[in-house]
């Protein structure tokens, strides 16, 4: 299906359809200028990752803020953002398929023709291998163009990367070894520690994973290799990492928009203050004596990091399945919405939510008598290869 | 983004790219056949619910086996499957705002004027007065379509409906007395009862939904007014419904695939025996001792319903985020498979998971050496309108 936007550039905010994704445009440019202010105190690069908002007029946004460039996870998103202008990008993931990688060098080649650049993770030698075969197939083509590689190491998330110390400093010479692929550092994110409740726990995590990083990286410079960078961290422990002497690049996304979850974690005294700027606009289809049901379910809005809060209404949202929620008074003296009202959701985890629409709707003047002022077209929806 | 297949037609499975959503066309049609058979032996009619597979493509398919029609559960699901050629459509859920009400009202005339017929669920009087104003409209702009109004009651599942009896059967007789508003019975789905595990518990369940189903019935024909139908029913219980005496229709849907959470189901004698269509394919792209990372996260699979099966291996598939799975060998003498290797995953939730695809690669002749026959499209994909 060609899908219609849920509103027209100029409605006012009472005119947007539901349920639809819509992003208080004011709020989240003030969470990019607090972010790029907390970057630049703490001396940091920042490339935020574009999992989030998946989005090339963002990512645009973000540079012209001072992002350095932009993380993605799948090669399938960086096409999607370099075919909107986009030109520093960061595979912060292993991609292993022969077919795949053909498809990285080729967008390593076009990047660099554009004055670009492509960077990618690795974890295995099979991995260094491979796309070093893909690069040198690129050669062969008349592309002169290399790639940037950072070596992941797993510093406590149990996923991808390789074990620090001496095996990730084999790979890093691994890579070092081969013409077209730069030896460009260490991918060091620690997923596992951005939705730590207490600051106490996130400290300590973060502490630990650039101790890791940190003396791999001495390992592989005690062999004659330079490490050009450390680059990781999360909205969760951005704090932790810019302090730690060992990080030199933020990769965090939520900033932008900021997931519901997030405001669950006791927070740093230091941190940014972010708001939530991405909001689920929902109507009320059912009012029944003990709850209302309104239009927008797991279709709607992602649900692998809790359920959505009801955005300053004193109202508990409880699954409904795919197309509804269920409303329930969240006070003994909280009142149920009326058949027709309108409400807004934030959702528990944004990333995934913003991957089920087509576009968000950009509203400026507030979510009360706001204005659309763009559609945001979420270029790389559904790039999951 | 314009988004590629991950296969061609007549390529064989080993080249489809990962992650994607392949169909099991063998599978696929057996289902249907026993579905099909499953409702001529019991003399049902079946309306399977197409808020599974969102495809014009896969309805005129159930047509062609017999079905004597389709639910969607949202508008613009509704409109993209007319766009695709389906003539018989039941929205199975409420709307309310003026505006969608008009594009229902359009709807139910384009329908009419090519041979077809529009349903809709009401629980409200409001929904009911407003309808009434939509159809009137388009009566006024020269159309002299009806449109099919089902009251929906609560059997159960606490979400929308209203209360069985008196409240219903109040809502059918307002309905009867608008001019373009034909009572076509009641909507009686009992969403709570297709995932309780035992078959005594789903039995009790539909018993009493179909005793309260049968009672406003009573009600309403006391009145005067006749109740042509009595629809419901989803894969879980549809052995229940068939036998009830009351259903005269079933809108299972998932039947068409099987969720792997179907499967923890104890399963009733009387159920055919359907198998699992839809899988996920995916890559393993990071091997280390203790796991291996797959290439398939949330972002390929609906996780509310639980995390995907590993098809045919003694994997356990752990949550790695949107784009990562990590898989742990699930009894000691398992093996963990190696990097680049492919896997099926059979998902929770089928419904949501065809939503995060732009289209299901259709299979012939099996997984494991099958070739891709068809692309079926999800023309209501992202439809929550």
């Amino acid at each position: 299906m060609k899908s219609t936007p849920e509103a027209l550039i100029g409605q006012g905010v009472e005119h947007i359809d539901t349920p639809a994704a819509v992003i208080d445009l004011d709020a989240m440019e003030r969470n990019i200028a607090r972010m790029a202010g907390f970057a630049r105190q703490h001396g940091m690069r920042w490339r935020p990752h574009a999992k989030l908002h998946k989005s090339a007029e963002i990512a645009l946004l973000l540079e012209a803020a001072g992002a350095c460039g932009h993380c993605v996870q799948k090669l399938s998103e960086a096409e999607a953002l370099a075919a909107g202008g986009v030109r520093d990008l960061f595979i912060s993931n292993e991609v292993i398929a022969p077919h795949k990688l053909l498809r990285v060098a080729r967008l390593a080649a076009e990047l660099a023709a554009h004055g670009g650049r492509l960077s990618i993770a690795v974890d295995s030698l099979e991995g260094i291998t491979g796309l070093a075969a893909a690069m040198a197939a690129m050669a062969a083509m008349g592309s002169d163009a290399d790639i940037d590689v950072l070596v992941e190491i797993d510093v406590g998330q149990g996923r991808c990367g390789a074990a620090p110390g001496p095996e990730a400093a084999a790979l890093a010479l691994a890579v070092a070894a081969h013409p077209y692929l730069h030896f460009a550092g260490l991918h060091a994110y620690h997923g596992g520690a951005q939705h730590l409740r207490s600051v106490v726990e996130r400290r300590a995590a973060i502490a630990q994973a650039a101790q890791a990083a940190a003396d791999t990286r001495a390992l592989i410079e005690a062999a004659g290799l330079s490490v050009p960078l450390i680059t990781g961290a999360g909205t969760g422990t951005l704090v932790h990492e810019a302090t730690s002497g060992v990080y030199g690049e933020l990769q965090a996304g939520s900033f932008l928009v900021m997931d519901a979850d997030y405001a669950a974690n006791e927070q740093d005294a230091a941190q940014p203050a972010f708001e939530h700027a991405l909001f689920i606009k929902t109507q009320v289809i059912s009012a029944r004596p003990s709850h209302a049901v309104c239009d927008a379910g797991h279709k709607s809005h992602a649900i692998d990091s809790g359920l959505p809060l009801v955005h300053g209404l004193p109202l508990r949202y409880a699954n409904g399945g795919d197309e509804h929620g269920i409303l329930y008074a969240a006070s003994p003296d909280a009142q149920l919405p009326a058949l027709g009202d309108t409400l807004w959701l934030v959702p528990g985890h944004c990333d995934p939510t913003v991957n089920l629409h087509d576009q968000l709707i950009g509203v400026r003047g507030g979510l009360a008598q706001g204005v659309v002022e763009r559609i945001i077209h979420v270029d790389a929806r559904r790039a999951v290869t």
